[in-house]
């Protein structure tokens, strides 16, 4: 274990300028250095979905953002592993009423409000996940829980305790193991159920209006899920600790108008997010979160794919292709016209620093984000940092949602001294 | 495309005697040629779980082996998609009150029956799940359903369908397309019911003692789940069609004495069933279904692993080598003590025959199982057999379930003219 005894943050610009903002192009977010000393460490990087954020509502999404990246530093400045800490963040950003998340979540055909939250933790491999929850405020909660149950080994006569759960059996669980329930009623907002409302009278439309007509493919082409604001605002957290280790988390509200029951990539393994400590196999600790349209991650399954494409060198070039392969091109899309989505992600590895003394040993962490919906909206901060940078990052003008992408991201050093 | 005109039906040892039977050898089950002629063809492997299958009761597991690869068959004679031939077969083995799918699955801690079952295409890499749905006699209709409807593309207002449901709303989104519901009560059997009043007994004592007991130690050993007939018994089906397309699907009652809203791998992405045609990338086609401890095979992600391992030359070394290195010695799995499943695969590859006539286009079919549960029941049978074969795989007596395997299977060839 490496005591993150100093902290340097030192932004380093890997290929581009500070304000370049092109498809393909790393753009990069320089931290202020710090030299503050003190054994704590970390670093988060949070998102408040892959979607459209409109400028009039731009403040309040980097504000949840922000106020995210500060609960997950205080968990961090506590001596919080990285897993805590993401789920910190995650509670913050499904408290605000503005992300489609816990609070303020998207209602679904039925006018009801379902959550997918899911969790996993690098340093054990563990996994946490609901899907289709009811009437709890903070899933996340319940999924970090089903992880923390699930490394206490086995449930009384040998019986293997779950990862995944769902529907009414995950909320009763949820409330068996001190989990507060809350209303659904209490979790809609006067924003979600205008939305609910509009969308009803467009969805009713389009099914009166005949299949074949002209209109009817208009209305079927204007989406409901694609565009508007606060559609595909899923939330989520990668953070790496003091320690070294990677955790990540996802939750969402799911789609607009999704039907009941539907469970969307926040849920599924290996799709919504990914953490992995570094190991024999593996030089680099990584964490993803993704966001987007759920049945395009989960596809992809997008989360494990960018993980995995973040072992080669060069960080920026590895998520580029993983994003235009995997993602834009994946055969597993062939037949949508439009991929959308996003991801954070976050991947580190030990290394000894020449300044500002030799035979430092610190953590070298990059950090990126990369989207093919309009904007997503992004915040990052180290535990040494006063405050958090927030972002809202868009495809540049005249690109096509679904089809171009955005990749933007920067370098942070952890110093430690070595022990 | 080519239609397979012929058929050899010969089977190949690929690298051991027929009869021998040791962990990690591959034994070749060779099916007696036939040579009946017409434009059918094509290939099915099912099985009816890795887990504990008593002697007693090998001749009902047998039979709805049986019984699922002629209904295949049929489906394959018909003309129908390898896709169409999976969801056949497993209607047959989730109505066999002897496996722990459809009737006769698994009750939960509630006494209730909920159903994990996912179907994947080759062809379209499309996807169906369903989770924790109760009610429904045949869930793999419901995925398949959903596979289907994803197909015909967006729902109004440009809504994206969903390729995965759970709980309540699952239920309805099934009755609402035309799947008649049944009652819950009518899916369980005697012999279900008494295994569950026997569980419950055991868990009552198990929580009854305390939890430090040498008494209760004793108990949480021996468990509910692990080693009871019919706990692990998913059922699971691979085919190749005559186009050479393949699928594969999987369907499951769950654990025993499950929380409720517990989903297992049958319904998750890459873990329950994987299948992929073969493309510029990937010279095979391959299809997986997996069967056990659920939780396992979601953190290994198993079906997936098994699909892109074969990818590699020797088939029945890379399966062996990722039931080795991605299952029992997997990192994600690294804290458990016992690692419970099972998988069956299907691989196949264009080839041109030299026998009977030269430059006949053939299709070559590798056919493999493998697990480290006591023992697994499978049955494979090709379109120009007149019945199937089945078999049950077990462990070598003296070794430890969860920590060794088994691994069988053998070679087919389907002759076709060029077109």
């Amino acid at each position: 274990m490496i005591g993150l005894s100093s902290y340097a943050g030192v932004m380093e610009n890997l290929t581009n300028s500070a304000e370049e903002q092109r498809p393909s192009s790393l753009v990069i977010h320089v931290l202020s250095p710090s030299q503050k000393s003190g054994s704590v460490g970390g670093f988060v990087l949070v998102h408040a979905g892959a979607g459209y954020h409109s400028e009039s509502k731009a403040k309040e999404y980097k504000y949840a953002c922000k106020r995210a990246c500060q609960r997950a530093v205080d968990q961090l400045k506590a001596g919080a592993l990285a897993v805590e800490a993401v789920a910190a963040a995650l509670v913050e950003l499904e408290d605000s009423p503005f992300t489609n998340a816990g609070m303020g979540s998207n209602l679904n055909l039925s006018g009801e409000i379902e959550c997918d939250a899911s969790i996993m933790d690098g340093r054990s491999l563990q996994f946490g996940a609901v899907g289709a929850i009811s009437g709890i405020r903070n899933p996340v909660l319940v999924a970090n829980r089903l992880l923390t149950e699930a490394q206490k080994g086995k449930l009384s006569a040998g019986r293997i305790p779950p990862c995944f759960l769902v529907g009414r059996g995950a909320h009763e669980w949820a409330v068996g193991h001190g989990i507060a329930p809350c209303p659904s009623e209490n979790m809609a907002t006067k924003f979600s159920l205008s939305a609910y409302k509009r969308n009803k009278r467009k969805m009713e439309l389009a099914e009166k209006t005949g299949q074949g007509s002209k209109q009817a493919k208009k209305i079927r082409q204007s989406s409901v899920t694609e565009n508007g604001p606060g559609s595909l605002d899923t939330v989520g957290a990668v953070v790496v600790d003091l320690e070294g280790n990677v955790a990540a988390g996802v939750s969402s509200g799911g789609l607009a108008m999704k039907h009941p029951g539907r469970v969307g990539q926040a849920a599924n393994y290996g799709c919504g997010c990914w953490a992995e400590n570094s190991c024999n196999l593996n030089p680099f600790s990584t964490a993803v979160s993704t966001s987007g349209c759920g049945e395009h991650l989960i596809r992809t399954m997008l989360a494990r794919e960018c993980a995995t494409a973040m072992q080669a060198e060069d960080a920026h070039q590895a998520l580029l292709e993983a994003m235009q392969n995997k993602f834009i091109s994946s055969p597993f899309l062939a037949s949508e016209e439009r991929v959308l989505g996003g991801v954070i992600v976050l991947r580190c590895c030990r290394c000894v620093e020449a300044e500002p003394t030799p035979n430092i040993q610190g953590i070298l962490v990059e950090f990126l984000w990369s989207h093919t919906t309009e904007s997503m909206c992004v915040g990052y901060m180290s535990a040494q940092d006063s405050k958090a940078k927030t972002h809202i990052s868009r495809l540049p003008p005249g690109t096509v949602p679904g089809q171009s992408l955005a990749i933007e991201g920067g370098v942070c050093r952890l110093m430690a001294a070595a022990e």
